[in-house]
């Protein structure tokens, strides 16, 4: 890292940092310690707080098990529930591996095969399987769910002098607190919905066989740190992904540390049906600034917001209007009125961002980053 | 304005704002100054360069003739003119109407049925035809083509004490340098090429006219200011609009004053076919580009750029690079490539936009404004 020049940008614009995300370009910073190293790379870092990722011999090193858990996912498919999943262990992460000291790799550990069968049930042809043995039982309450719907692996690495190494991995189990299933192929969907304790005590005891498996694995050590997540996945139908409910780093060996238990709620507003929003002041606001951006054109197709809570408190909106105008002064026009109106309207204090978008696609965005006062903003235009 | 606090902001962000385009919450500031007024607000602005957008009764004040450009592009159907002309005519009304004084307003003089007319050609039922009458051929080259395809319209607002009145009107005439036509319904589409002299003379010519009823409708006073510029539409299967030849003001009254001509080009990169490069530095630091972050990805669908030129000096890029990989890490390590690839590769001292798109939409995007040295990037997330 180029710290003098990092410094001197951040005395003088600490708070446009995290907002406008300036490009910090320091690339190669893996590969001025030794000749071996040549053929690593890293992407080089918007911010302080972001990961630089690996490049190997010029290309990104992907996951083997990319894709795999969209493949698993077909039952309780929902697409917010993988993207969050990613993000939240991404942001564990931070906290054990300093993006100041690791860089970022997609996971390489676990292959599509070892993780097809992880995710699989217990079984004579697949011992491996942490998910209970079918115990032939069709019935909600008394067949034996699927607990774990998604595995997903991020590697942190370090200078190894002539390279890069592993020094961290982060591990998330995707857990399902309802398990749809068929009882016949192709016949109507069942769902047994699984309680907090019980998916808090399945979760932990594969974890537990998860750090033992990763223990014995090639290039890991006895002390390489495994930060190991249990991640809640949302419901089907939801339009937000679900959260993390609690977390441990295995610092050595298969002792599994304390688990820390996480408080994170995510929403969508408008709650719909007879739904009570987790917080009515938040839920007020929002719906003020919906009625007055409603106004503006004679017709929006409609605004719904991602909101997310953190030990009960505001920690972030995610907000996207519809709207079939598209014309490029009316959205310039409609993007300065949605920031004037998200500014007087909405919480404060809490980063927001605001996608304005069209069945062309994009239109505009806003976004306002934690402790900043005023919303930057972006049209996607064309010459 | 709240100048007090905009030249605070400027004094310490001079290059930033920019860059991020920081909003400068002002709104109401038509309806400070009468008890009448209060039917109309503003958007708020921004950034200082760019127009405030009235607000009438709680309502934006869309055009009558809105969406009247696109039912007449049928044929040389680009929606890129459209965005293209709209902004062009924004940016050439800056110089007349200072963003300062003036508030944006959508056209309001030209109704659908009147714009719809003046599109049409000259005929017994249609006077008002602005396109020459049918001469019945049906030869490219001896019949008469459709010059005008399109007709812009932008209000620019000022107070007036007790509301606020037009004072200036700004008019861009979409003129067609290929002529898409059938000889039957539903026939072949033959095209007719229109040279560059007829187009300037013929434009010029409608000019004239419209100035003439401009200057009689209502609202419109003897010594309202009208500027008007003749657009040259790009071909229909262009992958970026056309550019502006020409403008002029009509201070007062029927004269149209002199003739101002503008020397932009527009291309896309990579060329195709045996088409050159309109500079050829530009186009090999492009190639570069897109070789270096082609190779990041296994697969990579594509990049294009749209390339702005003026006086044939290079004046912007908006770059689009379209992906199949979209999971959270994935783009981030890609968008954080891309910026480093960017600022090394690409010509420095340039606006340049670069937008990550897959088939699930915008992923991320990356924006370096005039003078800045940096790409502030958003990543579309999720939580």
């Amino acid at each position: 890292m180029k710290k003098t020049l990092l410094a001197g940008l951040m005395f003088s614009l600490v708070i446009f940092l995290s907002a406008c995300g300036k490009l910090n370009f320091d690339s190669g910073s893996g590969s001025t310690s030794g000749t071996k190293s040549s053929a690593y790379q890293t992407t080089g870092a918007v911010t302080s707080d972001m990961y630089q990722g690996v490049i190997k011999n010029g290309r990104y090193q992907i996951s083997s098990a990319r894709g795999l858990t969209l493949q698993q996912n077909t039952q309780g498919s929902n697409t917010y529930n993988i993207k969050s999943m990613e993000n939240g262990l991404l942001n564990l992460s931070k906290e054990q591996f300093s993006p100041q000291k690791y860089v970022f790799q997609e996971g390489q550990l676990l292959s599509t095969s070892v993780a097809r069968n992880w995710l699989g049930r217990e079984s004579s042809s697949n011992p491996d399987g942490l998910n209970p043995k079918d115990n032939g039982k069709k019935d909600p309450d008394t067949r034996n769910p699927i607990y774990l719907q998604q595995v997903l692996e991020q590697d942190y690495m370090v200078d190894s002098g002539d390279g890069m190494k592993l020094g961290g991995i982060s591990i998330a189990l995707g857990l399902n607190k309802v398990d749809y299933y068929t009882k016949t192929q192709y016949g109507a969907q069942f769902s047994t919905t699984i309680s907090n304790a019980t998916l808090t005590e399945k979760g932990e005891a594969m974890a537990k066989k998860v750090v033992e498996r990763l223990r014995k694995m090639n290039g890991v050590s006895a002390d390489t740190p495994i930060l190991i997540g249990l991640y809640v996945q949302a419901e089907s139908d939801s339009l937000v992904g679900g959260t993390f409910s609690n977390y441990t780093v295995a610092k050595s060996g298969t002792n599994l540390g304390t688990w820390q238990n996480l408080n994170e709620q995510n929403e969508v507003l408008p709650v719909v049906g007879n739904n009570k929003a987790l917080n009515t002041n938040v839920a007020n606001d929002f719906s003020n600034f919906t009625t007055q951006i409603n106004s503006f054109f004679p017709t929006l197709a409609g605004t719904t917001a991602q909101v997310h809570y953190v030990d009960k408190e505001l920690a972030g909106m995610k907000i996207t209007i519809n709207t079939q105008f598209y014309g490029e002064t009316e959205i310039m026009s409609f993007t300065q009125y949605v920031g004037t109106s998200a500014n007087k309207l909405l919480p404060s204090g809490v980063p927001i961002d605001i996608t304005i978008q069209s069945v062309q696609g994009t239109q505009a965005f806003l976004s306002r980053a934690n402790g900043d006062k005023s919303f930057y903003s972006h049209i996607f235009d064309s010459y």
